[in-house]
């Protein structure tokens, strides 16, 4: 596509009669909508005004209906809404491979928190949460749900990248990077909301609470009263491991779900990540208070932290997202292979082939993604009304094909390089494979500087001992 | 590298001391030699003569001693070895998708078997593994070990590919696409041997049997006696379900490798593939006759067959490759993928982080499937005396930006579309890219005209209950 944002050349009397809109992406082979049918379309045009979806459907009709300031022709691709990545803490790629295959705890206390301590600032989050940003959106993430710090440095990035995301600033009640004196956190959420970028209604402020075992009662009060008080969405990681879920049955007495609830903090604008080790009680809890759950099963196989309770979320009506977590135990932000593995790992689990069809995985990859992190109205499907976060696939490519359902592909075929176009509100942020209005090189040897300083400062790293 | 393969500008003095050699792959960020310690080696390159590795190290060494007729800069890449698929089915790449997320016995006789009644043919083997062995070399795997039908047609298509390959003639008890009648299977095995390409030493012509529960002793001794007497690899599916090796106990009453060793059967130069539902007693059988195993943990994950004993296979010096199995079940043949799901599946299942870290999984991709199917002394590492299977990954992406280890990209991040050239035999298969040789728009319109003719012919596509 050469020309891949042109006038239409001939506007004809036919073209006066149809509504003019700003973008009309025409003729798609196929199209998959994501409406609660996962509607496939063959030969599916879009039409697009501002930063809104006015009509998706078969070209004929949406062609006789629309045309474009600006057309492009999609024949040999694959319409879908951009994928929605519920979790992840985007500034830790420079993490990326830092360390790996190690035991949870010798993960966190000898790679991961001395790097934080030694690298973290509001420049590493930039730079590595852009890099990420690129990352996603080179792969069809249009949406990302974040929890880091220094988290107004990660909405700048998302900003200069042009992609849609909630950023959680991150609290624990020992020190952070951000804030030394876990006293004076109330300052942090206030430079975090004063340097919040104010100029697009795509990046949303949220508050990421660590965990139960790093929050006190008091902080995930004060967290959710705060993202209340701001209509932000309240975060946390839940039940990751079964020593963490056990022992805090032990120390408290009740269950991390029931004291969750007990404390008013679950509900539509909560999201638990993780949510690996619960019981049946829990998991109808948390369908009961209508907080969303974000899948990671790469993350959660890497590090052997268990096989969340996806069948049971997804009969209980929980709205269920998939998200990568931080690419330090990933170790990438792919959202197709998290799709796959999702579903992969579902059916070996259950000893059920039938178990997380194709369908289910690339629901939770949109749909179920957007409706976790709350942005259920505004993205996760091609439906008018809803904002204009699309993705075009490549078909003509050897793994592609043949292609006799386009759903199947999306679930366990497609890679992040067979993206070649995306839209986020309307907005053309990657085309042709190659992201828009950035200097690519410039991000990744931004990172490469940050990653050279943190290995020079560094004892030797950890290794499995195999290895 | 536009001027990918070009003749030095400056035949200088120095020069002249050099020894000359056919191809010089020179100053790669990194190498993994894929040797016993599973070297990474910075800033190196690889002297190439005729078909085979004269000299890979540290680029000062390699490039002191030895010139190039023809030289390729590898700067920004990392150079391996070449990937081996050890369990495929190549021409399936027709039913790609065609059929998922079904039980088994659906899946087979509902969508596979009809599917292959309907279409198995000469020209339907010769595209469907052309495009399989397009697609696998893109993603840099140069060796595949295949078991099918019409098995001499997807030898040519190995040898238009430019690929390495075991090919293995696929037998049963009953009627097959290419021989009718069982009790004529030796014409079968002539006619195969008969028209195997003699033009290339990459292409070994092989012997496969289905399954014990397909096809009887005398059948597998006959195969076996023939595999030996053309020193042929006996590759064979074994103990893929744990109903199949449940009924063969119930019905035999002895376990599946004890019958095998007693048939006589097991060897160094015979291939099990799956090897899912076995006991320790048989896995030291296997070690003790020196048998190969495929695994193949994502083909085991979709059609949740279960999940092989990796370690204690590993632990008892057993020869294990990684295979895709046949796209229908996958659905692709991305080797990188099968190292990533192959490493966390282990963990997560053995509750072990530290489980099949990512050497493990790298070596098994390599060297291990060379051992398994028989190529242990030609392929599967970069080291003096091997063909010259080279593969150079372009590390200039997001995705694989920082970099720490590039043992940990390979297991975790390297996608089939980060490799950029890949040579076989020391001839170049894939440059920039790009298959060399072939017209791939020919081979997907060849296989899509395929796909549609098994549309047509067919009755609507059998659905899992809930998509």
């Amino acid at each position: 596509m050469s020309e891949e944002l042109r006038r239409p050349s001939d506007p004809d009397a036919a073209v006066q009669s149809r509504r003019r809109v700003d973008l009309l992406l025409k003729g798609a082979d196929w199209m998959v909508v994501c409406d609660e049918a996962m509607s496939r379309i063959r030969c599916a045009s879009v039409a697009i005004d501002g930063d809104t979806i006015v009509a998706a459907g078969p070209a004929a009709e949406v062609e006789a209906a629309f045309c474009g300031e600006r057309e492009a022709d999609l024949s040999g691709h694959l319409l879908i809404p951009g994928l929605v990545n519920s979790h992840t803490h985007a500034a830790m790629s420079c993490f990326r491979g830092l360390a790996d295959d190690l035991p949870l705890n010798r993960w966190l206390n000898e790679a991961i928190f001395p790097a934080e301590a030694a690298a973290v600032n509001p420049e590493m989050v930039y730079w590595g949460t852009l890099l990420s940003a690129v990352e996603m959106l080179l792969g069809g993430v249009t949406t990302f749900c974040d929890g880091y710090f220094f988290e107004e440095a990660a909405a700048r990035a998302a900003r200069d990248a042009g992609i849609r995301a909630v950023l959680g600033q991150g609290f624990l009640d020992f020190p952070t990077p951000d804030q030394p004196d876990p006293s004076r956190r109330l300052e942090r959420v206030e430079a975090f909301l004063g340097a919040f970028p104010r100029d697009a209604g795509r990046l949303h402020p949220s508050i990421f609470c660590h965990a139960v075992y790093t929050c006190s009662a008091e902080t995930l009060l004060w967290a959710k009263e705060l993202s209340r008080k701001y209509g932000m969405l309240f975060q946390m990681h839940l039940a990751e491991t079964a020593f963490e879920a056990a022992e805090f049955h032990r120390k408290q007495g009740e269950r991390t779900v029931g004291y969750l609830d007990r404390l008013g903090v679950l509900d539509e604008r909560t999201l638990l990540a993780h949510s690996i080790w619960l019981d049946a009680s829990e998991i109808d809890l948390i369908a009961r208070r209508g907080a969303g759950v974000s899948h990671n099963p790469q993350s959660n196989m890497k590090l052997a932290s268990g096989i969340a309770p996806l069948h049971e979320f997804l009969s209980a009506g929980v709205n269920v997202g998939l998200g990568t977590d931080g690419c330090a135990s990933n170790n990438d932000q792919d959202l197709f292979s998290e799709m796959d593995e999702a579903a992969k790992l579902e059916k070996v689990f259950r000893g059920d082939p039938e178990a997380c069809p194709a369908r289910e995985a690339f629901a939770m990859a949109t749909r179920g993604g957007a409706a976790a992190v709350g942005l259920a109205k505004e993205v996760g499907s091609l439906t008018p009304g809803r904002k204009a976060d699309v993705v075009a696939i490549d078909l003509n490519a050897p793994h592609l094909t043949p292609l006799y359902d386009p759903v199947s592909h999306l679930a366990y075929t497609v890679k992040p390089g067979d993206v070649r176009h995306v839209w986020v509100d309307g907005k053309a942020a990657v085309i042709d494979r190659k992201v828009q209005g950035l200097d690519l090189r410039e991000v990744m040897e931004q990172v490469r500087r940050i990653a050279r300083g943190l290995v020079k400062t560094r004892s030797p790293l950890p290794r499995a001992s195999s290895s």
